[in-house]
């Protein structure tokens, strides 16, 4: 019904979310023969169509046709702040601080961890097999060069998996490594089979990919996945793909083999997110992330907006698959161990990520907070937060903290006071202390009729009355 | 050859540029014409093949087949920080702030400033006046509710254009505005005639686009298109698009419209740059962005960021329209002005953005800046940085550190020196003082005789007398 490419099983499809919850407990296939039945020739058709409507009721933002290619509810995610991170240049990781991160990230429950390569340093070595013996649940990789010195040091510290890389455009031909395409596949195949020989995987991986020549590199991850490689691997290096090539390559080498493929990539441009999302629809199996993206220059796709995209796309796919809440406190282990806020626009934790401000807004939010959010807060373990003591505040918001605070004003008089915490906010962004003062100073007005609706001087009195009587205002928890 | 739709002249074009490269100051055409002559039935293939060829050879990063819908190199910013800048929680801007902020984007180059309606307040009315009397070489909107009293005041302001929103997904007409599409679209008319009839641009815009009926959206953008509104826009509200989607939208409306088309994108999952630039190779035409894309929640598609990656895919053109070198200081007027740090991977001005650190990485931006980066620094007045104090580096990068320092070393000296480097890096991160004075003891060592390749102990002891012998340590210029 709904192939995947390279696929686990999948209890969590979206197809067969769907298809059991229409069906009353049998499953999609049942369902599907049945209208079958019912619609005739046409009857495939509104099949799909009556799922993809029930699944759009559920979740508006799911895609309305089915892709046969997209991995977008099928990836395992190849978590690298310890390998890509150390590049960052703030990073300097101990052993302590790197058994940390590997613990968090396990308990999140990304499917791979990447080390830095033990042939980087004497302590590089040590952290890998102090690592390996944790007894994650996630399989640990090391990253090395395309080089059988580097991978007999790595087969040796007792990891699953070996990731291997070159590069290959000729940028990096010509000014890195000096080495020609023919001398890069001898060596690739001599390394990979020597990785494969000692029974875990290896992945092959070019570097620059999106600056390669599309031959050259077509022509050896066809040679590689022939030997039996685990998966290939594309990488943009230097930041430099788009969304479109992104998708373009990676449909192009589905289609030229049958191994799992991951994408590494960096974040110059700022489209590491979009481009790793992409490459899912367009068949990756594995996306290389890192905490808060950090990484060499300003890094590669950030796990928390990876999984923020994905989450937005099939919440439920995501939620069985990652503990969500726990992604603000592995963002901040990191962000302290490399001495970096927070970016405050970053996504789901960015600290005003769920704070809603504009009039229009706030009051559809306060309706329905789909409105205008598609990351529900509580699935990260995070609360919702409506503005209103400024100057673009709408009187609907105002009305629902008059209901929180238990006061009793006409929609009139609620507009009324708007109009004053604009113009108060026209001069200083009120607090919500303050619009919380107003309100009881203008409905106690109301009560005891020193006040009506557009009396602008009786109020400005009751307000300064207020604040004469006031030396230390109580402070008033936020809305829920 | 290489049409644009709703393009304005081009000069900038990449095709063009090549062309005119090519011919030794003739245009394009006469290369073209030319080509056909020599080549036969082929040559138009060929002639855009060499032109390409040329192209791929002055920036690798450009696409290499034209495309027709494409405006990447043809586009115009409409800068809404005073807009949906405004909309950030922490933003309070005064009206000095936002003199200071449309001045210096003016002189950035954005072709248009927005402007917070002036409905929201009577100071947001008097700022936007006072903003529309500078005499700014940008064109001044303001953005106001699809509503007759809001276009009554906006028109009266002075501004160059008005900028008409309503939401017209099924979420937002149920829970906000509760209006149907027959409502909206006569509301739409009487609106627009009335902006038109006052001699100033009108753009259109649904909110909420991609959760809206197509055929409700492509059927009004066709209406407010056949009487004449200058610009339609689509509006990705919630941040709930993903580039393809972008694609397929834009270039549907692209093909039912013949007005120009703007496109509005919030960032929460993080590819509201990926979305712009996508949007832009289906042709829309005006961007929105804010200054580190402040706005609701985390916010839109940033300015710097959108620069970023339009730079890489035509870095002539996006230099000729924009003084980059000033990015910098608008970012950080901004940042201070809303109390928030630079993050810390933002594109270009994040400030490890040029900073190389891994060892094969920092020998290639040695040898050629062009295999790290598709950012040149020194366009937007900035300098790279090469780091070599970490277990991560290479003896090719401190080779380059020797030859600035001016010292003497042999290759075999220098990598025992590199090894020495990373083993006390593996302890602590060394300054650029640290390795300095490492390798300056290293070489009065070899040159006096104290010391030769391997001598791990003598090493030890020279370093310890060094230290012993320092107080205060002279501090070293970074490399250049």
């Amino acid at each position: 019904m709904c192939p995947h490419l390279n696929g686990d099983s999948l209890p969590n499809d979206p197809s067969q979310m769907v298809a059991v919850d229409l069906s009353n407990g049998t499953n999609g296939t049942a369902v599907h023969a049945s209208s079958v039945k019912t619609n005739g020739a046409n009857g495939h058709a509104n099949s799909i169509n009556a799922r993809a409507q029930e699944l759009q009721r559920r979740n508006p933002y799911a895609p309305r046709a089915s892709d046969f290619l997209s991995n977008v509810s099928n990836f395992k995610i190849i978590e690298s702040t310890l390998r890509e991170g150390e590049q960052f240049a703030n990073a300097f990781f101990d052993t302590k601080t790197k058994i940390a991160i590997a613990k968090a990230l396990d308990a999140f429950g990304v499917e791979y961890i990447e080390l830095t390569s033990p042939a980087a340093s004497e302590q590089s070595r040590r952290d890998c097999e102090a690592i390996c013996k944790l007894g994650l649940k996630c399989k640990i990789l090391t990253h090395i060069r395309c080089h059988m010195d580097d991978a007999r040091i790595a087969v040796e510290t007792g990891v699953d998996g070996v990731d291997v890389v070159i590069g290959t455009s000729s940028f990096l031909r010509e000014f890195s490594h000096g080495k020609d395409m023919a001398y890069i596949t001898k060596t690739a195949i001599e390394v990979i089979e020597f990785v494969k020989s000692k029974g875990i995987e290896v992945r092959f991986s070019s570097e620059d990919s999106f600056r390669s020549d599309l031959v050259d590199l077509l022509s050896i991850y066809q040679t590689v996945d022939k030997i039996g490689v685990n998966r290939v691997g594309i990488a943009d290096t230097v930041g430099c793909a788009n969304p479109r090539q992104v998708y373009d390559l990676v449909r192009t080498l589905r289609g030229v083999v049958k191994c799992d493929i991951e994408i590494h990539l960096h974040n110059d441009t700022g489209m590491a997110i979009a481009n790793a999302y992409t490459a899912l629809e367009a068949g990756v199996t594995h996306v290389d992330t890192s905490v808060l993206g950090i990484g060499e220059r300003v890094g590669i796709t950030p796990l928390g907006g990876l999984v923020a995209c994905l989450y937005a796309a099939n919440p439920e796919y995501v939620k069985s698959k990652y503990n969500l809440p726990m992604l603000r406190e592995i963002e901040n282990l990191v962000a302290e161990a490399v001495e970096v806020n927070v970016p405050f626009m970053n996504p789901v934790t960015g600290y005003c990520a769920f704070t809603h401000k504009a009039g229009i807004h706030a009051k559809a939010i306060l309706n329905n907070p789909s409105t205008y959010e598609i990351l529900k807060p509580e699935d990260f373990g995070l609360t919702r937060y409506v503005s209103i003591g400024h100057r673009l505040t709408g009187w609907n918001a105002v009305k629902s903290r008059v209901e929180q605070l238990g006061l009793k004003l006409t929609d009139d008089e609620i507009k009324d006071a708007t109009a004053k915490i604009k113009e108060l906010a026209d001069v200083r962004t009120q607090s919500m202390d303050d619009v919380d003062s107003l309100l009881r100073v203008y409905s106690s007005g109301i009560q005891s009729g020193e006040l009506a609706v557009g009396q602008k001087e009786a109020l400005d009195r009751l307000l300064r009355m207020h604040r004469e009587h006031t030396t230390t205002r109580p402070s008033s928890p936020p809305p829920a």
